[in-house]
C-alpha cells in the first residue's frame, strides 16, 4: 500500500511516479480510502509539475478502472463514433453533428456534461427541448444507438466515478486548468464511453480553457496519445474561440441554430465546423469512405433533409418534442445598437459568455437553475461592417433590468476598427 | 466573504494576497467553515510560490487570533523569556537552559510540542521523568512561572488551535517544509505563548529541516521579522545539526545529559550551545545585564549548583521526581565497535535519528507509544580518533534484536577518515 503523503512529496519534488502509485492514489480516493485533502495537494503539485505521458496514461486508466465501461463494438457489431469539445461560448456543435452523422448511417453515441461555465453544457441545451430526457441507463443508451443511430445522454454514476469526484475537487481547489488533468478527465470518459473513433474539438482563445494555440496543441496531442494507446482512433480539431461560435448564445437559442444548421441554414462559421467534424467522424467510421467521400455524404444528408429527419427521430426517441415552435422564448427581446461606425475587429467571447451567464443562461455554481429561454444572438461578427445605430445583437431576457445590463456588456464585447481584420477559418488546425 | 478557490488560484498564480483574505482563510478553516481540501491546495500553492513578509505576518496574526493568548507581562510584571528550537537529533537544549536561566533570576515560560520525528520532542523527554506533568492549564503555567520561575508545558487546546489543525494537515499533504509556513507556525505559538524575549535555535544540516545555511538564515530572518513586528525581542542562533547534538539520543538518556550539563558535566558541543542560548536569554531579560555580564551570571549558576537546584525545584513543581536514578533504563546495553582505525569525519545525524526511532525512542505516526528508556550514546564524535575494535557508541535497547539492527545503523552513521576534519563551533551564526 502506498503512503499518499510520500507520493505527493515525490510529485511535488518533480519526480516521475510509477504507474501503480498513481493507480492506487486514484482508486483509493474513489473508494473513499484516501481523503480529499491529499488529492487536493496532489492535484496542486501536478498543476505545478505536470505529468509525463506515462503518468497521464496511468491516471486515465485508473479513472476508467474506477467504474464500468461500455462496449459498443460487442453490443452493436458496429464502430460507434463520438465527438467531444473542450467547451466555448455558443458551442452547440454536437447537437448538429450527431443527427447528421446518424443520417449518414454512422452510429453516434455520446455521454455529455452540464455546463458550469458561462452558458449551459450540451445537456442543458438539449433540456430546452420540452420532454427531452438526458438520464438514460447504459442499456437504454446502447439500445437507442442501435435502433435510432444516435443518442446523447448525461453521465451516469456507473462510468468513471473517480473522474466526477476528482473534477468536483479540482473545481474548488484551483486545479482545473492543468493540461494532463484535463486530458485524463476527458479521455477517461471518452474511452469508458465505448466509442471506437472520436473527434475532439479543442477550442482556442479568449472564451476557452486554452488561450493559445500552443497550449491547445499540447492538450490535443496529450489526448490523442491517450486515445491511441487505448486503441481508439482520434482526430483533433483546433478551433477558434476568440469570438463566439455561430450567432446564438443561450440554450434554446442554440437549439434553434443547431437545427437551422442541420437544415443548411446556419451561420457560416458554425456550419463550417459542423461540416468539418461530421466529415471526420464519417471518414473514421466503418463505412469505408475517404475524406472526400465522407464530405459528399455529409453534404448530401444536409441537402436532402435526411439530417433533419434524423434530428427529429433522435429527439423523439429521447422523449422530446422536436418542433421548433415548442422551444421556450424569453419575454423581453431587445436590440443592441452600434454606437459608432466601423468594422467588427473582435467580438470578445468571454465577455459575451459573461453577458449570457448574467441573463441566466448558465450556472455560477452547481445548484443554480438555468433559464433555457434567455441569451443573445449576434447579428454582426468579426469582419462585418456596421453603421452607427445599426443593430449588432439581440438580447433575449427575462426582464428589462437584466436586458439593460446585458446590452451594456454585449456592446463592450464588440471591438470596432477602421479596417476589416484578416479573414480566418474557424478550424485552425487538424491533428490526426 | 472570500471565495477560497479564487484565493487559492491567485496564490497559485504567484499573486500577493491582501491580509484580510489570508485572515479569512485561516480563521474560516479554524471554524470549520472552509474545508481541509482547500487549505491543502493552498498550502501546496504556498510551497511552490512562497509568501511575502506581509502575507506571512497576516497568516501568523490569524493563527494567533484563532485562540487565546497569554500575557505574562500583565500577570507577573516581569519580562518572561522563551526558547524554541526547530528540532534536531539529540536536542535537549531547553531542558538544560530553562533551569539555568531561572537560576539567574529570569522567568522562563515555554509551551512545547511532542516529537513526530526521530526522537521524542521536549515533552516526551520530560515525560521520562516519573510523575512529571506536562498538561498544565494556562493559569497553572502562569502561576508556576511566577512562583517557581520556570515551566515547560504541552500545548493547550486554547492557544493557536488553527496552527494545530494546519500542522496536522500539512503533515499528511507534503507541505511541512515551507519556510513561510514554518515561520508562521512557530512564531504564532511563541507570540501567543506570551514571552517578551525569545531565543530561536535554527538547526542546520543533515538531521534538521533546514539542510543548508542559506535556508536556515532565511527561516531565522523570517521568524525574527514576525517577532519584531509583534513587539518581541528575538535572537536567532544558527546551529550545527550535521551531527547529533551532545552524545545522548533518546528520551531518558537525554534527560541525564541535560542534567549533567546543568551540573557543568555535559559534552562540549552541547554545553557550548546551552551556554550560548542561556546567555542570550539572560541578556534579553529585564535584569539589565550586557552579554558579558549575562555570561558570567550563567556560568556562576552552573558552577555554584544553583542551576541544579532550580532544575529540582522545577521538576518537583510539575510533579516529577528529579532523582537521576529514578529515570527508566533499558534492559539491553550494547557497545558499537569501530571496524577500522581512523578519525571521525562525520556522524550522520539523520542516520542516528533513524536508529533511535527504530529502537522505539520516537514516533512514526501520531498514535505510537514512545519507549522512554531506549536510545544511544555516542562515545565518539566528529574529530575524535578511534582504533579498530574501540567502542564508538552504546545502544540502549528493549531487546537484542532491535539492538542488533541499531548497531548496524549506528556503525553506518559514522564516517571515518584519515585526517581530522576542521574544528567547528556548534553555533554557526547569531542573528540579532
Amino acid at each position: 500500500m502506498i503512503r499518499p503523503a510520500d507520493v505527493i512529496e515525490r510529485k511535488r519534488n518533480g519526480e516521475e511516479l510509477p504507474d501503480h502509485e498513481i493507480r492506487e492514489l486514484v482508486l483509493g480516493y474513489g473508494r473513499g480510502e484516501i481523503p480529499d485533502y491529499q488529492l487536493a495537494a496532489f492535484c496542486m503539485a501536478v498543476w505545478f509539475r505536470g505529468l509525463s505521458t506515462g503518468e497521464t496514461l496511468a491516471m486515465t486508466d485508473a479513472i476508467i478502472e474506477s467504474g464500468e465501461t461500455i462496449d459498443f463494438a460487442a453490443a452493436l457489431g458496429r464502430k460507434v463514433v463520438d465527438k467531444h469539445s473542450t467547451g466555448g461560448v455558443g458551442d452547440k456543435t454536437s447537437i448538429a453533428v450527431a443527427p447528421i452523422v446518424a443520417a449518414c448511417g454512422v452510429p453516434f453515441g455520446k455521454m455529455s456534461g452540464r455546463g458550469l461555465g458561462h452558458t449551459g453544457g450540451t445537456l442543458d441545451k438539449l433540456e430546452s427541448i420540452p420532454g427531452f430526457r438526458v438520464e438514460l441507463t447504459l442499456e437504454e443508451l446502447v439500445a437507442q444507438v442501435r435502433d435510432v443511430g444516435v443518442a446523447i445522454i448525461g453521465q451516469t454514476a456507473d462510468l468513471v466515478p473517480a473522474d466526477r469526484q476528482l473534477y468536483a475537487l479540482r473545481d474548488v481547489t484551483a486545479t482545473v486548468d492543468s493540461i494532463p488533468l484535463i486530458a485524463a478527465s476527458i479521455m477517461s470518459k471518452k474511452i469508458a464511453g465505448g466509442a471506437q473513433a472520436i473527434v475532439l474539438d479543442v477550442k482556442v482563445g479568449d472564451g476557452a480553457f486554452m488561450r493559445t494555440l500552443p497550449e491547445a496543441r499540447e492538450l490535443a496531442e496529450a489526448m490523442r496519445e491517450l486515445g491511441t494507446r487505448a486503441g481508439r482512433e482520434v482526430v483533433c480539431l483546433l478551433t477558434d474561440m476568440d469570438q463566439p461560435l455561430g450567432r446564438a448564445v443561450g440554450n434554446a437559442l442554440e437549439i434553434r441554430e443547431a437545427l437551422a444548421t442541420v437544415r443548411a441554414d446556419g451561420p457560416a462559421d458554425f456550419a463550417e465546423l459542423v461540416l468539418a467534424a461530421a466529415t471526420r467522424l464519417v471518414a473514421l467510421s466503418d463505412l469505408g469512405l475517404d475524406e472526400a467521400g465522407a464530405r459528399a455524404r455529409v453534404e448530401a444528408t444536409i441537402a436532402d433533409g435526411s439530417a433533419e429527419d434524423a434530428y427529429r427521430r433522435w429527439i423523439e426517441a429521447q422523449g422530446g418534442d422536436p418542433s421548433e415552435d415548442r422551444l421556450p422564448t424569453a419575454p423581453v427581446v431587445q436590440a443592441v445598437e452600434a454606437d459608432t461606425d466601423g468594422v467588427v475587429a473582435r467580438v470578445r467571447a468571454l465577455a459575451v459568455g459573461v453577458a449570457a451567464l448574467e441573463l441566466g443562461a448558465g450556472r455560477r455554481s452547481k445548484g443554480d437553475e438555468i433559464d433555457h429561454s434567455v441569451g443573445l444572438v449576434l447579428l454582426k461578427k468579426r469582419g462585418d461592417r456596421v453603421g452607427r445605430g445599426e443593430p449588432i445583437a439581440e438580447i433575449h431576457a427575462r426582464d428589462e433590468a437584466t436586458a439593460e445590463e446585458a446590452e451594456r456588456r454585449v456592446r463592450d464585447a464588440f471591438e470596432l476598427g477602421d479596417e476589416a481584420p484578416e479573414a480566418s477559418s474557424v478550424v485552425l488546425d487538424v491533428i490526426g
